[in-house]
């Protein structure tokens, strides 16, 4: 049987920057070849630096393979329907 | 002589997002091939707006190109430096 596609992810909220560089460091010591990094709105910026902080002062091996960016529609507190920016930001180690 | 290279750049600031769409917008209309959204720390979340609804809502044949992000020093009000991150979307029109 082929090996399950794995998806390592770590999705960005509010917690402070350094809980997500320990999330995608840790990944990657586990053995996963690619990690992604995703968040929505106000987050991407934070998903821009725990990709940053990860490559300038962990692992300086570990490359950008490719950004991605969207649009979700999210419900709001009212019951409509508001737009989100997405980014999805794949780190692969060589 | 050959034509110089043009570089048509919007930075993103702390304006609303439609001023920054309505100069993408803008330097389409007036012949960019190319039009690059930088932004820094928290405005990289604008930045990605401003992209998305530029292709979402008003020029659906404009593609990303590419998208890099990176990392600068800069210096503080209390005259150490601290880094922040940075992105370049590049929006093309084929």
């Amino acid at each position: 049987m082929p090996e399950m596609a794995e998806e390592h992810v770590v999705y960005i909220g509010k917690k402070p920057v350094m809980n997500y560089v320990l999330a995608v460091i840790t990944q990657f010591n586990e053995g996963a070849k690619e990690v992604t990094v995703k968040a929505r709105g106000r987050a991407i910026s934070r998903a821009v630096d725990v990709a940053e902080i990860v490559r300038n002062r962990f692992l300086p091996e570990v490359r950008v393979k490719e950004i991605k960016i969207g649009t979700e529609e999210l419900p709001t507190a009212d019951g409509r329907t508001a737009n989100t920016s997405t980014i999805e930001i794949v780190l692969e180690k060589p």
